[in-house]
């Protein structure tokens, strides 16, 4: 199948088990439903939970296992950003073309809905934890402890991110920040669905360089985007970075030498993945995506 | 031993005990560590991780069992606490006669510093799952599985309370607030520490009804305390709900019928209670000493 329509397929597939998990009866705290709903279905890319079952698939076939836990990532993410958005934060009032949750709806609602998608996402994991056999519990335990280490890693960095705002900050700092708010939960994506279908340690090392790699490759071509991208395509001003003195990739090491470092990553987190051949196409062909998308 | 130095030697456990999960290193992020370590070692009263040890111990004198969960509960309410105070939800400035987290700090990391303590719940419980034998499994993931149900009743009945403040509601919104709000974290307390001790369902049962009768105590006794409390005392102005026109069980049942109300349902507490004789003592003494309290 073509990448793209593989994509599409992963993200149909998930759009249809997340709308399991909406609530949509009819009780007092109805509208929070509906702000928690106007997040999750926005329309993201659905990048971290198709990490989750294009990982298990390179190993087994049936991807009902991973399913739970790949609505408990996008549930993560979207409390994530609602929260990152709100007044308090970034301040930021539109995603994804559409009015933040904190402007749609109001700031309490937000911060509320925010709280309830976390907490959703592990009442997704209690929940299936308690349906599972003896034999699968160790490695999904195993799971839900690498979930919540990931998810205190990104409101570390997200804090960092926020703290140093408009500030000069160090190299070390910068690669601090990236690999606490954006790589710990791609790297986390990708571990799960290498334990839930039960790889060996040499495998789950490559699965997890793969997934470091292609974290520094997202972030990268962010920055890059920032600097050149298409402001109607993106959504969002280009050029910003530069204006507030921003330390990125780009500040850092260049326009073309951050292009040249986004290649060399890129081709190492797909020579990762080399011992698993057509099984592993699409996550090849999704680290590629990564580096050539433009926004 | 008498109830007053009882509770003061578990908040003393509960205080040592929250020590060992602060996180005291030199990182990037330790300003919101502070914020955290800030508002959970604020001096609240360990209400709720006294319910599941008192509990416990009516069974089982192994209190280190349900240590994890005592711990992870404070941490659940301490991140509520954090977020009701927001400028955009109560906009609180003062908690136990403290700035509350955001004044003290700032609204992004206080906003952070909530979802990190709700989140450090989550991580406490899977480190405790991770480690538990597999015959306590089954009741622990149960007890894991009633911690996000209850925290996402909690939510929303922070959502009705902020979405109804002043307005006029319904007794059976101002009951729905109250039972989601605070009554379902109190119910949980005590069924975590039932279930750690392996209870039977007749006794889950009884403990569930104390459970729920003290939390309404809880409430009504606050309302009470709303109207003719010592404002000194506690720390907060007294008459402003009749002011805002609130719904609250003194405008429902009049002063003298609140107080009724009150004395009624805490001795259908104690009564719960009355199989498990001199074990359960401090559990009744404690339902005496919500109905008594003066702050």
């Amino acid at each position: 199948m073509e990448f793209k329509e593989q994509l599409k397929q992963y993200q149909l597939l998930i759009n249809n088990e997340l709308e399991k998990y909406l609530r949509k009866q009819d009780c007092p705290e109805k509208v929070l439903n509906k702000s928690m709903e106007y997040s999750l279905m926005a329309g993201g890319k659905r990048l971290r939970p198709i990490l989750i079952i294009a990982t298990y698939e390179i190993f087994k076939n049936d991807k009902k296992q991973c399913m739970p836990y790949a609505m408990a990532i996008e549930m993560i993410h979207n409390f994530s950003l609602i929260h990152d958005d709100l007044p308090g934060i970034d301040n930021d009032d539109f995603r994804h073309g559409k009015p933040t949750n904190h402007k749609q709806f109001n700031e309490a609602t937000a911060i509320l809905a925010g709280d309830g998608l976390l907490n959703q996402a592990y009442m997704v994991i209690s929940k299936d934890l308690i349906n599972t056999k003896a034999q699968d519990l160790k490695d999904k335990l195993k799971v839900f402890d690498e979930f919540s280490s990931a998810v205190d890693r990104m409101i570390a960095g997200e804090y960092i991110d926020t703290e140093y705002e408009g500030k000069q900050i160090t190299n070390e700092y910068l690669e601090y920040i990236h690999k606490n708010k954006t790589g710990a939960l791609l790297r986390l994506c990708v571990r799960t669905g290498a334990i839930l279908a039960k790889v060996n340690e040499t495998d789950l090392e490559k699965l997890t360089n793969y997934a470091e790699k292609i974290g520094l490759a997202f972030q990268i071509k962010d920055d890059i985007l920032s600097e050149e991208g298409n402001e109607e395509i993106l959504g969002k001003p280009v050029g910003n970075d530069k204006k507030l003195e921003k330390c990125t990739y780009v500040s850092k090491y260049g326009l073309q030498g951050a292009k040249e470092k986004l290649d060399e990553i890129t081709k190492e987190a797909v020579e990762e993945l080399e011992g698993y051949g057509d099984k592993a196409k699409f996550l090849k062909e999704l680290a590629l995506y990564i580096q050539n998308r433009n926004k």
